[in-house]
């Protein structure tokens, strides 16, 4: 058994892109699990965009991480010691385990996993948060149907790969927009969508008018920004925006950068709806087995990108997402 | 039988406040109706602050006012001379009849309006296209239930008094937001808003949060701007923001300036819809025979401005409305 727990906990509030010194990290003696509790060996971490909001004070959708907690995250692991009925030794598991080796949990938002039927990385992808974002997103709140035009940015990412990937296998035309055009074939090859936009090389405006000829049905967006606006202005009649994430507003040191081209929604009657994953929480259970018969017959790739170096590279690794240095979902491996 | 018709007609596209330039007066023979068709005698004319966007080049919701046409404007008058079969002369209607004196017209689009039930300015206010847009602005695009706190901006205005209104009878705690001690005190003590918060003189988020102390479950736009960004920071969870028009906006020479705080949404899960009347379109008749009755009952007050001086007075009237010159809905007296 392991006596050392090594974490990655919040120290201060940062400006912009969080430096090292917004970090702390700690080694603590690991306890014991107590009555009705196990012991977690976290193998896998989850990195996502979120994260940087949940380091800011303030009232948002979830309590901000406080200075001195071991900073929060998304992980899979496996039970090494247990005084819990349901999770055996063996187990995997799921949950918000935060950035550390180990944790011990009562069992409480922990979900089994099972590694046969997917890879452990998955589980933090397409079977995971990003993959019922995705889901959710885009089946509820963009309410899409056979032969819409579906755009979504950060195309290339955990979220934005697998909306795609949905959109195309509901029979809609789907247009990704991402960074780079390694990132932009990867989505037309490889994931089969119609057409995809290099919003670093291209100008996202004309480009969408090419590809989106008869306007935009859906735009899932994950960045906010220019691209927000310029999807804006190729809206059809009725169109529905799902506002997921604002990835290029994270970590902006002044005022976010609001839609300029909003009363697009008017001319339109278009709508912005915002979305909280947590909101389906009493259905993941159903998205993941339909996304897990999807993975099966091979309708949906997931793809993640794994860091190696454990908690001490956590620092470095969510940079990464804010620098759009990954292709489908970043995760760290930890053990 | 008069035998001249004088119009105003668009002359060139604005910047920013239409100037006196944009306009050309002309004076036309007026030419007797052809079979099928009927002369309609004005008598007042609507001042929309949608007009500002028709006179705009480009896309929109409606074509823009072509130069050197007659502008196109909302109107109720009198039948003077017909060869149709369905108006009679004497009757009264309502329809876009233009900036002009008298108007030729083969029924389409034209209502017929009873002057016993209402006072002809009010076809253009409450019982027309602003109370219209009040009516199925709130109740199906805000959706709007029972002890909803109700936020409204240009509430002193055609369509933001009559959506304080209609939210106060549907059981809703209402707060307008207007500019002026006098506008603010009209909506509290003569219309039974519980609130109005003038924002020439006070900070509105300071005195949202005080007036809409657990957050703002609809709030109706018509304004944009500041305003739009301060009701952002105090929407409740579910809540529905309804855009209606930006006064605010219309003028500018700059870029439109786009609700900085929209990730409210994402946070809230709130949702943002721009609605345009015309989409109601067979519905109006349940409209007005509801507030008709509404009316009839004391439960609602139309208010209208009447500004006189015929069509020449067109191009300042216009002006009033992006001055905040008026309260309730403002009518151009033409004959």
């Amino acid at each position: 058994m392991p006596t050392e727990n090594r974490q990655i906990r919040l120290a201060a509030r940062p400006q912009g892109l969080p430096t090292p010194d917004v970090w702390e990290h700690t080694t603590e003696e690991l306890a014991d699990p107590g009555p009705g509790q196990f012991l977690v060996k976290v193998e896998y971490l989850s990195l996502d965009p979120a994260m940087r909001g949940w380091m800011n004070e303030g009232k948002s959708y979830i309590p901000p991480v406080g200075i001195g907690e071991v900073m929060r995250a998304g992980a899979v692991g496996q039970v090494v010691a247990s005084n819990h009925d349901g999770f055996a030794v063996g187990d995997h598991v799921s949950s918000a385990f935060g950035v550390q080796e180990h944790a011990l949990s009562d069992g409480t938002g922990v979900t089994k996993v099972d590694p046969a039927l997917a890879a452990l990385p998955t589980y933090l992808g397409m079977l995971g948060m990003p993959g019922f974002t995705a889901y959710f997103g885009l089946l509820e709140d963009g309410r899409v149907a056979e032969g819409d035009t579906v755009v979504v940015s950060g195309a290339a990412g955990a979220v934005g790969s697998v909306v795609g990937q949905i959109a195309r296998l509901k029979g809609c035309r789907v247009v990704g927009i991402a960074g780079g055009p390694e990132k932009c074939a990867w989505l037309v090859d490889e994931l089969g969508f119609d057409a995809a936009i290099d919003y670093k090389a291209q100008d996202v405006k004309a480009a969408l008018r090419e590809a989106a000829p008869e306007g935009v049905d859906v735009y899932f967006d994950n960045v906010g920004g220019d691209i927000l606006d310029d999807v804006l202005t190729q809206l059809r009649r009725g169109a529905r925006v799902v506002i997921c994430g604002a990835i290029s507003q994270y970590n902006a040191t002044q005022a976010v950068k609001g839609p300029s081209n909003y009363l697009s929604l008017l001319v339109n009657r278009a709508s912005m709806k915002g979305m909280i994953v947590f909101d389906y929480a009493d259905r993941y259970e159903e998205a993941a087995r339909e996304m897990a018969g999807w993975i099966g017959e091979g309708k949906l790739q997931p793809r993640e990108q794994v860091v190696e170096g454990g908690v001490e590279a956590f620092p470095d690794a969510l940079l990464m997402l804010f620098r759009g240095e990954n292709t489908g979902k970043l995760v760290l491996k930890v053990a």
